[in-house]
């Protein structure tokens, strides 16, 4: 019993970034041990972007963790705030939902949290439920249990009102809107990225402005790095690897990181224990297991995830058709052509070259195949049938001439 | 017309100590005169105090100027927010009322202000029946509507905020609340003291970012001197006169003020109109008017108003008989006493001495008398009889003993 408190403790914190109160953590884990008892695990998710990267699962890993050991995740969806969205409309960061867009959206994230997380073991709620009620004079209530000061102290808030850069009021209501989430929903941790710090705390600030019989335990997990190893994991740094990626893009990226930032995801995105890790890793170190055989392990691990089994093996496969054996792969873009086509044109037309005296130099250079054999003649016609056009090692396209 | 756009003007700007638009107040002037369209002049009371001293009055005096030149009087009384009151208990100034103190104050407050205005060109109202109505997300809305460094722009929160001195995040609640209740009631003037300036614009600024059709002009009245003719008038200073204060009291109060202060009076209190007051200056710079004759009319008019008709002339009456010609007062508080009474005890027991040394000294120093003779005599009992004691200029007492 013991052991297992200890063990489900160590993979509770592996990873974290900060924990506030792990007594707390630890008398949870413990009475779900002795007596059964669930608690609850709160996390928000900002219903505007269901679009999902490796970086938001790193909360989702650590959620289903919890779910191991007791947790009820609260999979709260911050629709009441994304209805209200920015009244101004000074602000591009904070789009307006109607309600129809924030249940399509919450249904999306479903789809995709639920390849992580236990059903069973998960409640999806809506803040609106409690936040409407609140009403104006609850909001002021509420409100007065912080200062101004205190709110600036807010990092980014702070940073603003410093730089003389516009802080709306009603900015000032949304942490302390999420932590009355927190009241309302008995929220035992709650969990966040480390930029989340100051709201994760007001829970606990209003727990006990409320009189509630507990305060939430904090526990924050690091942002994840993208591709590069460097900068955190985003959209619109390109550097990302998306739920719904398919599996050779998502086999393929996982491949292509370095072996550093391939601990750092085993430790943030995988469901090997920390001893299973620690084996691969003595592996490595010892020289009896090579690097990108372990990578390729993460790879299929999250390949299985999001596709389902067997998907793991089969992007392998496919992925060393492509790249190891230099193979032509089994799948790529198809284009009909009407009437005999001059190879430049049709290099272009098949979007594996921007323009005709691209697609020139291109085969000088020798970079230009048709059916495996390397063009020559840069004249040449193609008449009715069916090729495979290659341009270097990785583009493929297949054309239909009738 | 023309002429009387131009007096109405005169009388509203008389005594103001600051005018936001008065090109809209004159165009609203006009309008009435022209087509007899009305326009609403808004007031906020605070109802957790309906007991009000002439320093309130100012207000009331100019909105029963705007009532005679179109103005319909919007009374309104902060309900919402005294319901709510600080939730943290922190703040004494603010305290929480039910809705049933709510209502009893206003009955209060209207029995005192229909002393001054006409009720047929006022609406009592209560902004409850809005903002509950704004609920949550209304007030989100609210609140984006102004910036944190706009709020922290107005002079009390600034001081406070650079002294360290606490803000609750709902103190800035209030100010938007104030604002958006010009907003709910399509407010075209609003009125208060120059220490509410803050909160005045905020209306003029909440109606634009609500589209309103137009934005209210705002006018604001001193603060009114209390009897020292320096510090305002307060309870806690003592130098008030109450509306509720009883003829003498009021009488006496203002005969007591310095001649200076007796202007201000007129031209903040007074009905009487410019010119009338012009002519008054002019009579006791000429010599032909005593100052004390005009402060006497100041005094009856006041009284008369609070009063009733004729209260001032016996007010004045009255004054005069104790003040004036040295003569008992008509009345007076009175004690029965059950047998023979020594002269001390009985001005102790008439409340006219603290002690029987004190009255011994008083009896020697020939400031006691019985009725109009002086006591000679310390060791004087008094037997059955009524008798009228008399001690010093000012302090009498009736005794009636068995």
């Amino acid at each position: 019993m013991e052991q297992k408190i200890k063990n489900a403790l160590l993979e509770i914190q592996r990873g974290c970034a900060e924990i506030i109160d792990i007594e707390s953590i630890e008398k949870l884990v413990r009475n779900y041990y002795e007596k059964g008892e669930n608690f609850y695990v709160k996390v928000g998710f900002d219903p505007t972007a269901p679009d999902l990267h490796l970086g938001h699962t790193v909360l989702m890993q650590k959620m289903a963790t919890f779910q191991k050991f007791g947790g009820i995740v609260q999979f709260l969806i911050g629709d009441f705030t994304a209805t209200i969205g920015d009244p101004t409309g000074k602000s591009e960061t904070r789009k307006v939902l109607n309600t129809q867009q924030v249940l399509e959206n919450a249904e999306t994230y479903k789809e995709q949290v639920f390849k992580i997380l236990d059903p069973e073991k998960t409640q999806v709620k809506f803040n609106s439920e409690w936040l409407k009620d609140l009403g104006t004079g609850g909001l002021i209530a509420l409100a007065s249990n912080l200062t101004v000061a205190r709110m600036l102290e807010r990092d980014d808030f702070s940073k603003r009102y410093n730089s003389n850069t516009p802080i709306a009021v009603s900015e000032f209501m949304y942490p302390l809107l999420q932590g009355y989430d927190s009241v309302a929903m008995h929220t035992d941790i709650e969990m966040g990225g480390t930029d989340q710090k100051f709201n994760l705390l007001m829970g606990r600030t209003l727990q006990k402005a409320y009189n509630c019989k507990k305060q939430q335990a904090v526990l924050m997990m690091p942002i994840l790095e993208g591709l590069d190893g460097v900068q955190k994991m985003s959209k619109s740094l390109g550097n990302y690897i998306g739920v719904t990626d398919n599996t050779n893009d998502m086999f393929g990226k996982i491949l292509s990181i370095s072996d550093d930032l391939m601990w750092r995801y085993f430790e943030l995105l995988s469901t090997k224990t920390l001893q299973e890790i620690e084996d691969l890793k003595n592996g490595v170190e010892d020289g009896s297991l090579h690097p990108k055989v372990v990578k390729e392990e993460l790879a299929m691990e999250i390949v299985e995830r999001y596709h389902g089994e067997g998907s793991g093996e089969l992007a392998k496969a496919e992925f060393e058709k492509v790249f190891a054996q230099k193979d032509i792969p089994t799948d790529m873009p198809e284009f009909e052509m009407n009437k005999d086509i001059w190879i430049c044109q049709a290099l272009v037309d098949a979007n594996l070259v921007n323009s005709t005296s691209q697609a020139r130099r291109d085969i000088k250079a020798g970079a230009v195949k048709i059916d495996q054999e390397k063009v020559t003649d840069e004249k040449l016609n193609l008449k009715s049938g069916e090729f495979i056009l290659q341009k270097g090692k990785k583009n493929f396209a297949k054309i239909k001439i009738k």
